[in-house]
């Protein structure tokens, strides 16, 4: 079976008609699919109407008590169930799941090195349940996971969302019966050579040119980590992976999309 | 097949050891079986954090935009994910759903009459997937439903978790090769006899006697719309209806609840 695990994160979940585009864009895939969101600003927002200010340390959020409840509110809550139910308004048969419905992910919280990042929980190509994600695909339900996931004894924890769909994508990967493609879908057309040209964006990108980019500072901030789970995956079995806007989903000429290769 | 439909509500879901006791109760529930849960306070505590206090009209919430994004983020978010994440690590195989999941369960908005109750949705007896239901009870997997629903085109709905409890007993009953059991946890031991006397459960009740404890004032607040559900549940082929204490689940002894009886 094909399957194509599509990525929808960044402005496209803060912005109401960003994300039915998205969700129709994904709609329109044919085929086995999956979808993974993560939670955009609607995290801040609430923290903030709550009295809560996100803490962030090098520019990366701290999950504390607090935080891992809104969260999982968020991004478990509001923004999962508004999809679903979006999608079911399209005819797309779409079930919502965090990683502790059907033991979907099961995560391990993560060590504390230099820094304590709190209730987060990071995974390996163990722990995703390839059973319940085909089993599910295969009787025409559509999985919609957030980026929350479990440890296996009772607690949920908070996890990166481009690492889930990366995860995902491979652990589906290495079964026998599936070929997989991965899409990361954003505000941009791709991985753009220039910051401000939002036209510059690459037909390709391979992990060297991906080194110097980096290197040069041409590639920054949260790309980077977008872009190390999107290479991880393309290394380990996942046979296309894409970024670019949502309608390079259901675009056959190759635009508004960078493809990674090797 | 026989299935047991659990509802945990009101104080069960306010206290962390009580939740996990009536969760460990559920656990021990041998068969098909489904869990349904409400709210509790929770709702009321997030809002009042957000600077937003609960409309209540004659005692009923209101549900306006706003306070229906809190139930959204309550009852499909914290509460159903820590209720999944807690019966996995009872190796309990739960997977959380509210009604737009796999098209779970479909409302349509409550119509205006005397009072407008904002975003609520009513059900019927069409209403509940009772083939995903079935489907998912089939293959290992144990519903645990939140009282979300949605009305089809997109939007999401907040329903009464006693009667979500009732529609799904009452369509699985519905069914050829279904036999249906319903049981209402909560904090007391019964239907009183004696409001003041948390001893006073009665053993049975029949729709009789219901009649004259709502007449006479024995039988008042949410008991009653508890009660009438529980009762139009019996009336429509669920072959028995229990209400009482968690720990009656695991009870042949035939204490800490109430049967009804027509």
């Amino acid at each position: 079976m094909k399957i194509h695990i599509v990525k929808i994160g960044g402005h496209l979940i803060n912005d109401r008609k960003s994300l039915h585009d998205s969700l129709e864009a994904f709609c329109k895939l044919k085929g086995y699919k999956v979808l993974i969101h993560g939670g955009g600003r609607k995290a801040d927002f609430i923290s903030k109407k709550m009295g809560i200010f996100p803490k962030m340390i090098q520019g990366r959020r701290i999950t504390d008590k607090e935080t891992l409840d809104i969260v999982i509110m968020t991004y478990a809550g509001i923004i999962n169930k508004n999809i679903v139910a979006t999608l079911q308004s399209y005819h797309c048969n779409a079930l919502g799941l965090c990683g502790a419905d059907g033991n979907c992910i099961q995560s391990y919280l993560r060590k504390i090195k230099n820094i304590d990042y709190g209730y987060v929980g990071d995974i390996n190509l163990e722990s995703v349940n390839t059973y319940l994600i085909k089993f599910l695909l295969k009787n025409n339900i559509i999985p919609v996971l957030c980026s929350i996931t479990h440890n296996g004894i009772g607690n949920l924890l908070n996890t990166n969302a481009d690492t889930i769909a990366s995860y995902i994508a491979i652990s589906l990967a290495k079964e026998k019966d599936c070929e997989v493609e991965l899409h990361f879908c954003f505000e941009k057309k791709g991985v753009l050579r220039k910051m401000q040209d939002s036209e510059s964006y690459l037909k390709k990108i391979d992990f060297h040119l991906f080194k110097i980019m980096k290197k040069n500072h041409t590639i920054t901030n949260g790309m980077i980590p977008k872009l190390d789970n999107a290479f991880f995956a393309l290394k380990n079995g996942v046979s296309q992976v894409s970024i670019g806007l949502p309608n390079h989903l259901n675009d056959v000429n190759d635009v508004n999309k960078t493809i990674l290769c090797l």
